[in-house]
């Protein structure tokens, strides 16, 4: 896989953004693979994601603040650069539901989540022998019964979508996978999607179907966020897919 | 298109309901087209919709009801029965919002949708030009400004659901049908369905794909409706599509 | 789970076959939990699946086929009885793609799959280890390459559809599980589904999106067969799901 | 609506072919609203679609060509210069089947097709009161019985695909919009989608799911190619969606 240097970033719309950056990448031989940009009108911001091949660049990618930082304060961007080279180090946090973690780990020996995982927590022990099948460490950390705070509480109490689903006699369900804030379910989605029920549908059949969901969902957004194509933006993100 | 007689029934679940229905249905010399049946085990409650051909039915549809009640009592049914050659009468209330109304009219003379359209209601004129192509009377009902009432405005305070959307950054957006009741939206639903949407749509492009899925939607939970597909059952649905 | 019997049937479409069959199951104690029946107006074959709790049924299970054949000759049935709580033995063949593999293994233990795997045959090795996390005898059958029949060819030949599918610049990707036959590719169809695809998904993007629609594909197909809701009929099936 | 310069262009992949671009849409005064690049790296070709304000722009875009020839050159590009606002006229060719018109007249007058409609083409005169409804001149011409040419009788023999998807029953339907080439079904595919069938489908069923299908995909393929959104490329197209 070759290496490629990623630059997301976000500024009012103004006139030459793109010119300037385009322009910053070529006089430094670098090579645009791909581009995205995009302006909102409605917030009169705008948006970018450029991939280019930094094999030839004049600028070493450690360095590469310094160069760029008066393009950056000019149009006043918010700015990152990342590089696919590079693997962030993902822990994963698992209940004993396990169906996303053999998901994720299967995808990531495949290749297809380019980053590296040193560590599984979970509160319970179930899911020891599927990591130790991928050769990763596993720590049980049990939560204290007595220790439960009120946002935990609330997590318990709206842990049971799919039987409420069932209640209201709807005709999809949904998965969302979202950051996390301090404010439950309230953080920026990266990604969702749904699936059709119906009356032929028990209850377990849409916890199965909700799992396969579930797993879809996350390991998008977990790509999506290891590839930098995810660049926050408010409450919102944009994903340049 | 033949006439077809269809049965819908939910009652306690309990041995014999079927054999019960399909020996009355068969002794009577009706020929069963379709039948789906269905045990809630989470309710203990038995759905069914059975769809016979009564060409050679001994009994005359209208005297159903009186041999029909003992097993109706005896399995403490709740029930309906419903002919294909009824053509329920429709009456559309459209605002000046016209991409439904389109819909629904260039389907149900495309004989999709097997009811009379005596009437439309309006509170605004726009929309007469195409009811007058379709020859359906069309009436002007306008809404006093002083006259609204409390769920009149909150119905306006919510009207901006794709709006919404946009704020809160979701990558899917949805619609629903559903009976109407006098909480809003509270309605026992008949159908639903997402489209995708990303950052490159603008708002416009949103209210576009809306009213795409609002179309369909709709159109759906119509058709179902007129064709007694829909089984009311607490405040759910069973739809048997 | 419950255990439950399963009758799966196709017949000419004559009036009486559903009060036949309810009538036997109420007579001899059973308790039908669902049913679904089709008149295919197209053909005149009429086809059913019930399920009915046999706990206090009056004829074992075992020698159903006595008490029954009055009625199956009668109406030229074609017919089989099923039991919910035979596990069905199912040997899986495996090249060195492994996704799908790994998605049955798992979905299997998790109870998804009500079905004994008591081998896994693959030309390669390469999945010994997942086998043995699971506990599955796997073996090893190579494949002689100047063995290799026509057939076989064929399959090589047509073994890159993604590649052929970027070629032409398809929109959608799909994905088919059937039945096999003696002809490549024409055995009854159980299940389909397809996943959108753009330029901006490179040949490995399709290959990853193909990969898991071929899990979601192929599993619910095993599922559906394993059931007992897959009813052949002809060349095509008719899926009771 | 804001006009909006939207350049198209396609060209082997080469450093500085987004700078170069960049560069001459801002010295020239234009702001870029939304850019999308694509390097395909399996054919060493880019894709590029830039769309700018050309509000202020320093060049008359009707002699775009002279002051741009040279990057065009440069880089061997092949490329076009649209205008939103310039409104592309579209003859429609109809056979009696009326839901694709209906459709389309619809999205004309809603504002969703920024064309003109000069023109209504049909072999039939059944579609002339909707045309008149809408105000467009519409054209009978018949074709003679004894004129039809080897390539419309093959149309004739495949104008029945959802029969054979129902023989054959698939559990999928398609539809696809292409441009016309010479060959039957064989130009480049701008938009394909599918709707999910079963055994409960009748012929009807699947027919009427087939026209929905059909007026979503070419309803999208004819906007997108209206908004310049597509670019030919070989026998494939890039829709920048």
């Amino acid at each position: 896989m070759k290496n490629t240097a990623i630059l997301l970033l976000t500024c009012p719309d103004r006139k030459g953004v793109v010119a300037a950056i385009a322009d910053f990448i070529y006089r430094h031989n670098g090579n645009i693979l791909h581009a995205d940009e995009h302006g909102d009108l409605d917030s009169g911001m705008f948006q970018m994601r450029v991939e280019f091949d930094p094999a030839d660049f004049s600028i070493d990618l450690a360095e590469f603040s310094k160069p760029f930082s008066p393009i950056a304060e000019k149009f006043e961007m918010n700015w990152r650069l990342a590089q696919s080279s590079y693997r962030p180090r993902m822990i994963i946090l698992v209940s004993k539901h396990d169906h996303c973690l053999v998901d994720l780990l299967y995808r990531h020996k495949s290749g297809e989540l380019a980053c590296d995982i040193p560590l599984i927590i979970s509160n319970h022990p179930d899911n020891q022998p599927i990591a130790e099948f991928y050769c990763i460490p596993y720590i049980t950390v049990p939560v204290p019964k007595d220790n439960k705070c009120e946002a935990e509480q609330k997590i318990l109490d709206g842990a049971k979508p799919y039987h409420q689903a069932f209640a209201r006699g709807v005709k999809l369900i949904g998965a969302t996978s979202h950051y996390v804030t301090e404010v439950l379910d309230d953080g920026p989605i990266i990604e969702q999607d749904v699936v059709r029920i119906s009356h032929r549908d028990s209850l377990d059949d849409l916890l199965q179907k909700g799992r396969d969901l579930e797993k879809v969902v996350l390991s998008r957004a977990v790509r999506w966020h290891i590839e930098n194509r995810v660049l926050l933006y408010g409450n919102k993100t944009v994903v340049f897919d």
